[in-house]
């Protein structure tokens, strides 16, 4: 799948997960919701800040920036239908209240009305995707 | 969400996805069909063994075993219905065709009639669950 293909499936999905990894090297996953605006991904955290346990993706992203975005799609009757899309990226966490977090919060508000009427209260981590790249059980327009 | 729900939760899905981190502690993630016998979660490779690029996932547990697995229910409606469970624990490379192997294979084919008609190519990864966790938007039966 190109790159382009892919992101277009990224954007167009609704939920993604995201893996980060401690600094022992071991990996944590979540799911999230999200926003894109060019090659950044943007998701907040659900909780307060001093909420520990939603902040592990926080914690090791400042710890170790390589992060993972999966979106798949999966249909248990028909394998043929089957694809899914990553994004490969560097996180960064960004400061509670500067500009790019509160654009990352209208862009989330603007696509999921449950965060408009509860803006989530933890800080937005933004990856910039360095990688674009899917596969489809099925041929895929353009260049595979 | 206790671990014996998220036990339940996660061996009544039909896809997982699964992260393991290279060497250089840089997560790789994918989406899974997989079968679960006790701790353990079995999943194989969708490509033959010289597939290099399917081939990753192997190498990095080779690398670095730790890996997690995860289970999520998205509802875009309803955000009061969303969950996730996650299998943490040691990734194993089994060789092809020793008795844990075929064991793996067979439990996939009786959940899967796709690997029924075409068995899996590449060989099986085990992953031996050491921490089994959860969360959902409703309060769950039992402790949570």
């Amino acid at each position: 799948m190109s790159p382009t293909e892919a992101h277009r499936r990224f954007i167009a999905a609704r939920v993604a997960r995201l893996a980060t990894v401690d600094a022992s090297g071991r990996p944590h996953l979540v799911p999230v919701v999200f926003a894109v605006e060019r090659q950044t991904v943007y998701s907040a955290v659900d909780a307060k800040p001093k909420a520990t346990t939603s902040l592990r993706r926080l914690a090791n992203v400042r710890a170790n920036p390589a992060v993972a975005l999966l979106v798949d799609h999966y249909d248990d009757v028909d394998w043929s239908q089957l694809w899914w899309v990553r994004a490969d990226g560097v996180g960064r966490v960004l400061d509670m209240g500067d500009r790019e977090s509160q654009r990352a919060i209208a862009l989330l508000a603007e696509r999921y009305p449950q965060d408009r009427e509860n803006p989530p209260p933890g800080p937005v981590l933004a990856v910039d995707v360095e990688r674009w790249s899917g596969w489809s059980a099925r041929p895929v327009d353009g260049v595979s």
